[in-house]
């Protein structure tokens, strides 16, 4: 039953063009407000045109190009906009990321909100390749949480995603995380993994938080897919790593949690768990400085 | 590592609030269209009070009586609606599920919309239970699919599992389902199930559909949570559950699907696969005959 | 008076494309999710290319195609569809509906929101016709109810006319039907219907629901357009269209409801009334199968 | 057939709940935009509280009560509103409408909505009624059409129903108005009326618009429920009166259109015709004034 | 720092696509109903081709083009739609605004949605360029107000400036505008500016309302950047006027409000304000009359 | 001239309800997805109940408790939400902000999204005030930009303000702001701001930005609001100040933006600049640590 798959590597993600649509477009009636760009639509004849470049002002890791693409489209579906780097691609300071053509007007409007997505969801990206980078040699994944901004889940984990690491559940519904209140409701991990297998059906997977090694080994026993080690010294961590290897050959998933920062988290994934989750990577990352350059013709 | 949950039952499933508020106003508004009831508005003066008996008028099992009840509510929150019977409730003809009053012309007006929910919710329990009866004594769990009528997903799985059943994934985004196009472009069961687990997080399950045993023997050493068994006889589904218990001890859960009727369902579930999936129970279940009986005074 | 306009045949129906975009996308939404095609962008590369097939799996009615085509074209503009049947075609199992090329992952994402609308309308569609002709040699047309699923009424009516029946009102807005509850507080048939016309514009028709042929002898002197015989024999429907023609010569139209199903409608024409109509061609009608068949490459 | 309805008067007209709580959330948040009301929030504490006094200013005829009782409790449920009076209600000028009562801010920042959706409509009701007064004696009713600001033609239909005016149409889809290009493309008035009736269920009604008696011949011939009789002058109107009634009774009803206006209504309506339609009433009317005297305490 | 700009005219104003495309489809909704165009449908085949021109039927100035051209291709994207005027223009009767061909269901169906737009829209214009011409020779610019119809606010805004008028806020947050309940609570009109200035950001204006030239003192002590005279006589007016001159060398800007109509407007402008608000430009316009002329072959 | 109000403290800024109420249900339906919170409803029984208190874990401002509220009422409107702290206080680690009582699913159920909103949104307010108790003793304000997250522009402006920062515009529409692209095409910076106050309204400032002195003092006389200095030093910035002084008292405000952070804001601020504006208040702000803590019964 041993069974190692042999390493591939993941595609790059992709996120669904309704989707992203969708949000563009109530992202450019926010900021157009009820009177449109007036200081452009005040100073830039309707006629004029202008080309303008996309480009990083610093090293980092490409995200939200599709959100930034559809921003212009949806101001002037006659914009030519020329993609020249993709989602998940590290970038130099200075490097072109798309040449964008057509009315002055239209690139104008539509640049704050091409860049709101863009160096946000870039930022989270770099963010994330920056935790990833410290567990090269390891076999840990850095993953997102449930700590994102509302309204931009799929976009903060898809950027997760093209900094290299690996996401959590989506939301309430699509995986069971059992925690103390659960489980203290439940009458104990037991019955309350039992609960949720009876409640879920076959498809969705079962994890469960745990506080101290004694826990860890009751849950164990109580068959989950992955268990949740909160707020674990890495000595704590490491045993786990071991006990789990002793009880299951390591199929169950171990995942650590709690005080993980770009500072701790090499020393957590040198632990041997599978996956690190932290919400620094969605709700600390600082945004990618990206800039639009602009000639007016 | 054979750990058998004793058996719990599954607590009553839930339908969020927000979600059906928001199911339940936009039906309201394509019923009362641009004028409203005008039948109701025309005959009956604004301040007359009425009582409403909701009742069955054969056996089954109720779903949708949230929506049923939203939908009173959204028409005038002044209306007492008292339930009397819960969701997943086995019923006899003429029981009475609700009792209403207040304002006559919201109860009228109200009525068609909560009906339709109910009906058709309340069909799909009773035939998800149905097919659930004849596995009786069986282990297998009759399971719903993607096919569901547009923008109910949620209320038709939600109705499955108030009739006994069990939940497919619930969209393209919560579980791996790789069918013979992933499979022949990934180059093999195997790379596709790796390129899956490389893609997706640690709390996404991965099942592969297969046709054969021969597939099916291949997609067992790639190490899949589930496997499909689409289309075999109930001799062929036998074999696949004795080969599943040699290869992994049955940690590997088996699927069954293709020609699964109320005619067929009892001889596959007897082969001892553990989930049998079929359209069947969303999308050809007749509805549930229930009724308004309303004294306007 | 007595007009006899020669028979045209009805030209098909259309849906506004508006209304077709904006389901489309809430369904494609809801079947995306928040991650999307998750099985798909694993395993496909981003630039694979397909050709596909939809196709009739049995004899039916198609209605829906239009719905399919916005799918695809939602997911990817870029899609080339080309429709070689229309809504409202008489089709043999096996027969090509559409053909579609484009990006792969597109086409994988788009299938199953494209097939649930086709499979659900087309079903509708079919079903329908069955009804219809049993009615053939008789004036009657097969006609369908308010009782449609949430949010589909615009689509499901449009599936009944492709499939040759006769649409009822769309809503409680367009169209009054008076029946024993209006008729008890209005204080009589005559005066409700005083009340309806008094109420509503000079382009709305006013029906009644009778149950006994005295109620319809006295709903007749009230002057409505159409007449609701519910829940009669043959033998008492038959009657109560020789009543109808020494009262009115036939312009006041007849309907009835009430135990119309596939076995009983043939009867039921045949008492020479104008309209059957009964819920069960939009709540029963089995699904038709259709599928997609995909080469990629 | 010759049936005589005794008069009663129509009950008053009824808006959705659910269609003015979606209006008004809408409105609010038009007005609201992205800070607020900043000038309450600025100088009036968030405990202050109000009592404000909602009242004519003018003479004229209520209409849009519920959607200014609405604005307030969007912005606050805590709101006391209570009506003095009802929509339909012809009111003297400072007569009070409304009292209203609770958080200070809550009553400054809901005021503008709620009396441009009250002047407004007043305004349409008021003017229609003016309109309708002076068809006094005639049996001609005041109608309005499809010319309505656009995602407000329920409540300007309804607006007219307060006024003592009746509705056409509500849309493209609840009843068929053939023009000159349908009839010329047809093949013809009594081929176009075919093909309606054909395509259409037996709940809608066919109106034919013609601009002289001869085609207003033919058009009759073809049986239609109502004729538009367009642009004529008051004579061919009388003349059109007298043909309708040797034709048929009087039973096709007989709408005029065209140059209608505040002067010249009173003598379209001597002419016979059941209905006059203009966009005037919806269009043009004056805004009735009324206004809010707010006290802060 | 008496700076004085030369005059340079301002550019022509612009909506925002994406606003216009949401509106426009949901127009297009309400029209459509749930069966769409039924007469065209019924009665003109789908493949038949259609010429149109849009014409105005009298004098006025153009607004709202694109909102036109927009309803046109939202029903159907392969019309071809082209502009022979653009919105500010001011127009004969009879001129040729438009060129339209194509499917002539979708010409049909997108008329009255494209002309309710344009209508409206134009008249605002036109009533506003009425004001403003008899403004010419003052400085004063005639100015709408927040009374405006409910979700049009950014169309009759842009109307208005189409017609050369100028747009006061345009909502609750864009501006303080201080009334007298705010002076009241806030303790006095330098107060209440004090703390408007202290809540709001440096780029918001402070207008105060005053009803006396004793108000208007003490408001201009307080440093407002805009004083409303509301109600004044023109003689008041001048010498407000005077009184501000002195003051702040009219730097402070005038508006003045109340009894502004058609016959007051010029006398107005003659006392030296710079604005002139009123709500008659936007909700007592006429409307334009324009028409669609269709040719189908 | 030289007024000098009276120093007033601004009034804590406040959310309109009904903006809260539409963003936190969108929130919740993200969060819910398809099935709701399967692990709660696995685990917890419909009726149990739980008091939860919502704390501090860290020093900080609170700003987001109306989402949070709001939150939990979408949920269920029945749950007791008591607030013991209002936006915009300073709290110490461990305060408890609000106490809620009621159904412990729903408890469970809205605990992310209250606490997204509140951790993020305080974040903001928190990191602001750090920015402007280093300007304490100048007159400078921090003020923030448009680059929010789209979508939270309203709450991160919010939450600048309960942070005791000022609000830069809300959108493209409320405000001018000329960039050098602007002033190139409109010919030089007094043209474009010309062109800028013939556009728009009387209630609109004009903000001019400029990278040099030289540029400054050309500005100057082109009569701007407000000029905004980029990228200058703190002594090209005192200059600038200096100048400003003796061209029009100080009228016209100085806005400094380029290399913000919180090592060099200080310094900026003492050059006299009125207002300091940067993204990094809301696009580089830690999130503020609160937590619920849960007692189930």
């Amino acid at each position: 039953m041993a069974r190692k798959p042999k390493k591939v590597e993941a595609l790059k993600p992709q996120l669904p063009k309704v989707m992203v649509e969708e949000a563009v477009r109530a992202a450019l009636l926010e900021d157009l407000g009820r009177a449109g760009d007036i200081t452009t639509d005040a100073t830039i004849p309707a006629d004029a045109r202008a080309k303008a470049v996309l480009a990083t002002r610093e090293d980092g890791i490409l995200s939200g190009l599709p959100l930034a693409e559809a921003a212009f489209r949806a101001i002037d579906p006659a914009l030519k906009f020329k993609a020249l780097k993709v989602d998940g691609d590290r970038l130099k300071a200075k490097q072109v990321v798309a040449r964008i053509e057509g009315n002055a007007r239209a690139i104008l409007a539509g640049e704050r909100v091409a860049l709101n997505y863009l160096m946000r969801m870039s930022g989270i990206a770099t963010y994330t390749a920056a935790f990833q980078d410290l567990l090269e040699g390891t076999g840990a994944r850095i993953t997102c949480t449930r700590k994102t901004v509302p309204l931009h889940r799929a976009f903060d984990k898809y950027a997760v995603k093209c900094g290299g690491g690996s996401n959590h559940r989506f939301g309430l519904d699509d995986a069971i995380l059992i925690k103390d209140n659960h489980i203290a409701v439940a009458g104990g991990v037991a019955l309350a993994i039992e609960r949720a297998r009876a409640f879920v059906g076959h498809l969705v997977k079962v994890e469960v938080e745990v506080d101290t090694l004694k826990q860890f080994r009751e849950a164990l026993k109580a068959g989950p897919d992955v268990v949740l080690l909160d707020n674990m010294t890495p000595e704590q961590l490491a045993e786990a790593v071991a006990i789990n290897k002793a009880d299951n050959g390591g199929r169950v998933k171990l995942e650590a949690s709690g005080n993980v920062n770009i500072d701790t988290v090499a020393a957590i994934g040198r632990t041997g768990v599978d996956y690190i989750s932290t919400s620094k990577i969605t709700m600390a990352a600082p945004t990618l400085d990206l800039g639009l350059d602009i000639a007016i013709s």
